[in-house]
């Protein structure tokens, strides 16, 4: 089982109705969970980190707007009697939150737009991800070892993803369906988020794991006989070329020289099919104070250059399989992916 | 130019004599120098770690030696008049700061056994390291390219050798030789000798550096056209199989998959003709505290497992040559290797 990071608290023995969520700035020091059951609050929820992920922030944003539905719309309330004008307001400012999560805006717009509907479009948007999700862990967990290692990087779990995540939902699914699985999991430097985060969630949903350096990687498929690989996706090219967190590329490498399986788990939304290759891709920077300091601790001379890509783009080429809601497409992508852009939608998510 | 790491400090202006160190628990955050002038100063240096790198120890450990030789033997001052058991007593002090380290142990040997030549045995020693180091150096240059980037992994600087070092004393003399390069540095987790040691020595060299994080190697090679990859190493096989810094061996990976020339550089006393392939070096592991934590901070959650190998072996046949005093020995090593052991001495340095 996996950790849920957002839900839907209702009212209940006199505590108000809210937007459930853990505090994922706490992680992985304290497991903190938290009922927003203000729209101020829902907003600095979003805004100060405390939920992140773009599937969980579409989620979290969809409860916050229900939430204003509630404490606006339908009347009985301190603040206004089915006063449609504030209830928009309120809803903006979620919106607005994270200008640049596209989910966030997607999922409020989606809420409002169900009029007095709005509590069980946002239960909807969830059952979707959650839907989503499990297709993935199925699909993936079918590929996995009876029995064995396997080697992820990054996050891609539960936390992000108000379901049961990607990569590590494979991984998830697989456990749960009796499979004895051993994850090593890359830190990911420079931000740890495997250190931090997917340890973390492996731990809650009882898979065993083992945290390693990303260096290590290539010498752990080697001496601890890793299986196979799985990673997320943050955006896939028509011919399977794969932007994912810097790091990634490099394990896929790794995983060819050693004749180790490499897929990518990640939703149809997550390609773009007017993407050729992944020569379109830009290369986000990011600042090189990620590089210098780990947890405010300096850890190279004042005034050195740092070259600090946030992702890299790992070749169609190297990937077994990608694995989608709708099962493994496999090589040539080319021919596996397009056909997918003509599946009946999976729910209703974004693009 | 490189930094010099440890040196002798002759009597001068009314200054007593000593053996003389920079202070590399400081590094990167300040360049401090010291002058060791009892051999209590000279043991602590050793045993806190201030001077560290197997080379660079052996050679303060024989000019504290020589200053022990001054204090004790020479006669003179307030501890003793000719006093040869105090002075091999305090040899014997110095000798135990680390009881691990062979070449500290060789050293004060070589240099008790010179007698009155105490000092200039010393400095022979010191020679003989700088001539390893430039004789490196120097043939590994004539492999760089006239300009363009290069990328290497841990730590083989002037602070751990006392002369140019092994892997940058190759980017160093290239330099110094009118070549232009760009040397990416692996942070090198988990201890950051890339971030700490190799920034702040390329700096010192005035040699271009920029610091990426492990994971970016692969990325790095392809986004910047690395045209050479050098590092250095712990033990190298017959065969060429190498033991180096964890990490190393997926950096070979990398760089054979984009037809890189990846590098040894390293003197032959690293060579261990008895050992016929990578498969008998024993893979030390580390304390899980290494991950864990950067600097005190706490970067995963309590209780979860780590793997921490303190080194990989990367297989002869990923590495295009390796660089020794003696010149470039190519593939196959099985031939080429042997055939060093054969040369007369360069230098008296251990095996």
């Amino acid at each position: 089982m996996s950790l849920e990071s957002v839900w839907w608290s209702p009212a209940q023995d006199g505590r108000p109705a809210g937007a459930g969520y853990v505090d994922q700035r706490l992680i992985p020091h304290e497991l903190r969970r938290e009922t927003a059951t203000t729209i101020d609050r829902v907003v600095a929820a979003i805004a100060t980190l405390a939920v992140r992920g773009a599937p969980a922030i579409g989620i979290f944003g969809a409860y916050g707007t229900a939430l204003a539905y509630e404490l606006y719309a339908a009347g009985g309330n301190d603040y206004g009697n089915g006063n449609d004008a504030a209830y928009r307001a309120a809803a903006a400012r979620i919106r607005a939150a994270r200008p640049t999560a596209v989910n966030l805006a997607w999922a409020v717009d989606r809420v409002l737009a169900a009029g007095a509907g709005a509590l069980a479009e946002a239960r909807a948007i969830h059952d979707e991800q959650r839907a989503v999700d499990r297709a993935i862990g199925e699909h993936g967990a079918r590929l996995m070892p009876e029995r064995g290692s396997v080697l992820t990087h990054c996050n891609t779990g539960p936390l992000a993803t108000g379901g049961s995540g990607t990569a590590l939902g494979v991984f998830i699914a697989a456990h749960d369906g009796g499979k004895k699985l051993h994850v090593y999991v890359d830190e990911t430097r420079p931000l740890l988020q495997g250190a931090r985060l997917t340890t973390f969630e492996l731990a809650a949903a009882g898979v065993d794991a083992t945290l390693i350096v990303d260096g290590a990687a290539a010498a752990t498929m080697k001496l601890k006989e890793v299986a196979a690989v799985v990673v997320g996706a943050d955006r896939i090219a028509r011919n399977g070329d794969t932007a994912n967190k810097i790091g990634t590329y490099a394990v896929a490498i790794a995983a060819a020289h050693h004749g180790i399986p490499f897929y990518v788990a990640a939703p149809r939304s997550t390609i773009d099919f007017d993407l050729a290759d992944g020569s379109g891709i830009n290369i986000e920077e990011r600042a090189a104070d990620e590089i210098y300091a780990v947890g405010g601790v300096r850890t190279a001379p004042a005034g050195v250059a740092a070259y600090n890509p946030a992702f890299d783009v790992t070749p169609g080429r190297l990937i077994a399989g990608i694995i989608t809601e709708y099962g493994v497409a496999r090589p040539p992508y080319i021919e596996s992916l397009p056909d997918l852009a003509t599946r009946p939608a999976f729910g209703l998510l974004p693009r």
